[in-house]
């Protein structure tokens, strides 16, 4: 920020969404550490625990940073669009390598108990969203991150980015709440219909994540709260048509 | 169609896009039925295979009828506006009524078999996916098809219900999957890693649902092609303004 200059305010109610968004992601690490501390034994890595590593790596990768780093441009609305997208780039980049530790962990779990890898619908779902979300960042850090592609390119690209961004962003919920379902089935399936306290707990876990999604899609999709485009962005855009197009800057397409 | 004029041409792409989202939709169709017919006995209402007609309607009802609903409007682009919000009320509504059907039969068929109900995630999700978009639609027609809403009310809630009901159409599917792996680990826990065909075939049955979703999800929310304003209701946003602002019509805000 400038010194001695107010900030420009954010749009009324979006600061509340976000508090409520954050509220709601640490609620759902902490509920996910409870489900494992108190009924599953807990989190090891070197031991028969190593499962349970699974659940807390894609609950905090796959959701809680994934989450975050979508609502990166509603949150640093008037910083420099560099730093924002350094942020937005690094924080999928970490969400990404603790997902990777979080499937490594079931497999090799898989390994030590003789169980068969990817034969579930949860593997099939929660393979493919992490498979297209390094994908997906790859391409993003190819066109809005290396200096390689032009800002036509950019242009046409990037809303496909951001529709991809927030599809996955649901299918790794979906395969989150696949994997509860799952878990519970394994190991509470007699005692699950007599709404025993694990499973109310994990159900909730459940619910948390939905709304979790619920919140940060509303803020990422409320077309008022877009990021404004700051006027370095605005020139940059004119100069181009005017190049490209051949028109005044005011022109229509 | 006015007798003699060409009607106006549908965006480049759209077109494919919506065959492709109907060949998903007829093939997810398909897909269940197999599933259920193939190696779960076939449907039947007053039998054991009661439970069988959930499955079939609520992929029907709340993923087929729901998701075609909500494409209408991309669709019927040159339409009155008031046919097509027919459509789409009417859509939305059978949806519903086959919906409550699968619901009704899942809770006689537990009544038969003495399980309980909603203990699972799958219930607690299912379950909050139809009453919202029971209470979506009880709104929807309250204030698109009733005359009482304003026009101002109106653009007010629009935004609203175009995020719910996308969001809507995302927790029923992912409802779907979570029936999916329950159906699977109730029926064939012990094999399904073993690959056996009724796992892949339900397994694929779920990548179809989330095909759908994308497909859908991407024609709903691609902006150049979303539904351009009839003559007429610009002419009547521009009164509206005019009236109630004081302004010309060509005024700012």
């Amino acid at each position: 920020s400038m010194d001695g200059a107010q900030p420009p305010a954010s749009p009324t109610g979006l600061s509340a969404y976000v508090v409520v968004s954050q509220l709601l992601g640490l609620t759902l690490l902490v509920t996910t550490g409870a489900w494992l501390g108190r009924y599953r034994g807990g989190v090891a890595w070197h031991s028969l625990l190593q499962f349970n590593v699974h659940p807390l790596c894609m609950v905090l990768g796959m959701v809680f940073l994934q989450g975050d780093a979508l609502l990166v441009y509603r949150v640093f609305r008037h910083e420099a669009k560099r730093s924002t997208k350094a942020l937005h780039a690094l924080l999928h980049g970490l969400a990404l390598v603790i997902a990777l530790v979080g499937i490594v962990a079931v497999f090799e779990s898989h390994r030590t108990k003789g169980i068969p890898d990817m034969y579930s619908l949860h593997s099939w779902c929660g393979m493919a969203a992490f498979v297209l979300y390094l994908l997906q960042w790859l391409l993003g850090c190819g066109f809005f991150l290396l200096p390689g592609a032009s800002f036509s390119l950019r242009s046409r690209y990037k809303p496909q980015h951001v529709f991809f961004g927030i599809a996955l962003f649901a299918l790794s919920i979906a395969a989150c709440l696949l994997g509860i379902t799952e878990m519970l089935l394994f190991n509470i399936r007699d005692s699950y219909s007599h709404f025993v306290p694990e499973g109310v707990l994990a159900n909730t876990l459940g619910v948390l994540l939905v709304a979790f999604g619920l919140v940060v899609g509303y803020v990422l999709t409320r077309d008022d709260w877009k990021r404004p485009p700051l006027a370095e962005e605005l020139a940059l855009s004119m100069d181009f048509k005017t190049l490209t197009e051949g028109e005044s800057p005011g022109g229509g397409t």
